[in-house]
């Protein structure tokens, strides 16, 4: 028997549902062959390829960064976006929702160039850790995925990230961490200018969240940047459920899981009321849209390594 | 001796310089090695790879759809940005720019969605003729270059598409004739949305031109589509000059090109005095930015297949 390529995902519905799919489509002689470069899959980030729980990763860099900038300038701390930030005041930033958090983002980072914040971000990546957990962010990373991301490219599938979170933040560890390079990351972006400093060419970011890559904009954005339907998508929350409908109304075999967390030993329990990205439509109406649902507690054997 | 890899490029000092760059970036105990994933090469499209006089292809298809749309709605014919190319108004057409042109293309396709889009492309592509050189657009492709491309990429190269041209036109011949899949081309394109049409998601284009990739948006495309600066850039006019200086400006080895089309005889010769797409500027300092300019009458040993 061959080697399992999916050692921590527990047998079951789901796992033979990843399984038969990917036999499918890879079979020459099938009814439901896809041509390898048509094999796209699309994975969400926050919650389906890394935890985002108690709060965002991006909401602690956020907030670290912003604290910086009011030390050097503290008339910022009463403005539009920040306050609530500056004060910690969860329930407005709760309010605001993830769409805040990125306009924080973009407003802390006005004027820095693109390898600026790249050397910011991997240094902050190096180091930050989960309050919870105690863990770096970057450790934290579901083990059941990325043997799915292996396991999806050693059967000719290209994979993509499809995130709500900052595109350049992910762009830090996506290639280290998830073995996905730049090119294959789409997230919420800056508005962005090139100047010429000197004689060096740069890409500066602007104080202005120019796409909020979640809920309708997910296919769009994946239309700008991929140009194919993906045929596989994974996701975890509401704002991964256009793009799912839009994977699953494609031509051929399709695929689409929507993460459940609902391990409160492991790793966290959450959906409806999960403010900041909630889990609701997409739960009631997996059944009807032809969704897989995956269970934390129930499909994965493992959820972290080590 | 290894067999050319290059046989349609003349030897001399272009030839040298691009075999040289690529020996060097390859090398893995050189000074310029450039890891795999690194090697990001960026080609302009219109007089790039494919030719562009009398006029760009995009213009002929432009017009054709143009045409249909006002057969069934007449009143189209008198407004803007229409009235010129219904007319066939040259001046005022080239007046307008390629910008212009991007602005029409725009606004004759809003309402289609992407997938109709690409059929209506598909089919234009395949039995439209360049109206001077009388053969298929997709069949007037420069052979030099797509010897470039595979050699590129047998070298662990990524070739990506940045253009001026609309991204969709683009990507419905670019992986058949260029080898480019639809993830590596970046180019001009509208604004789109996502609906659901009875139990079928799709992408919708909107008659507004979201953004004309030319001159200082190319590097900023580039940021965003492909999230590292390339090493590799090969243009022909002044659209393509901030992406080169993006290039050359990177830390490590880095090659810009530019095609002078100086050969009456085989193609067409031009560069100032193209309005729609004028090469001036990057003609005059390309000795003072580095850049290398590639002669076809005197670099290409063959222009066109056949
Ligand atoms: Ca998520
Ligand atoms: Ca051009």
């Amino acid at each position: 028997m061959a080697k399992d390529p999916l050692p921590s995902w527990r047998a079951g519905k789901v796992k033979s549902a990843i399984l038969d799919f990917v036999a499918r489509v890879t079979d020459p002689g099938g009814a439901d062959f896809v041509p390898a470069p048509q094999r796209i899959a699309a994975f969400d980030n926050d919650g389906t390829l890394w935890c985002e729980r108690p709060f965002l990763p991006q909401f602690y860099f956020a907030s670290e960064r912003l604290d910086a900038l009011v030390k050097r300038e503290p008339e910022l701390a009463g403005r539009v976006p920040f306050k609530p930030y500056v004060e910690r005041d969860l329930p407005a930033i709760k309010q605001l929702g993830k769409r805040g958090l990125l306009e924080v983002v973009a407003a802390v980072h006005g004027g820095t160039t693109v390898d600026e914040f790249a050397a910011i971000a991997r240094e902050w990546l190096g180091r930050a850790t989960n309050p919870k957990l105690g863990r770096r962010f970057v450790d934290l990373v579901y083990v059941p995925q990325l043997e799915l991301l292996d396991y999806l490219r050693a059967n000719g599938f290209k994979c993509f990230i499809v995130s709500g979170g900052g595109i350049d933040l992910i762009r830090g560890f996506a290639e280290n961490v998830y073995g996905i390079p730049p090119e294959q990351v789409v997230g919420s972006s800056e508005r962005l200018h090139f100047e010429m400093r000197g004689d060096k060419g740069v890409i500066v970011k602007e104080a202005a969240l120019a796409s909020f890559d979640d809920r309708e904009v997910k296919p769009v954005n994946i239309a700008l940047h991929i140009g194919r339907r993906p045929i596989l998508v994974f996701g975890n929350s509401d704002g991964d459920l256009a793009m799912m409908r839009y994977a699953l109304s494609g031509e051929g075999a399709s695929l689409a899981l929507l993460l459940h967390h609902d391990d409160a030993t492991r790793e966290f329990e959450y959906d409806r009321d999960y403010v900041i990205s909630p889990l609701s439509e997409a739960l009631e109406k997996a059944g009807d849209y032809g969704i897989t649902l995956v269970s934390m507690k129930g499909d994965w054997d493992r959820v972290f390594a080590g």
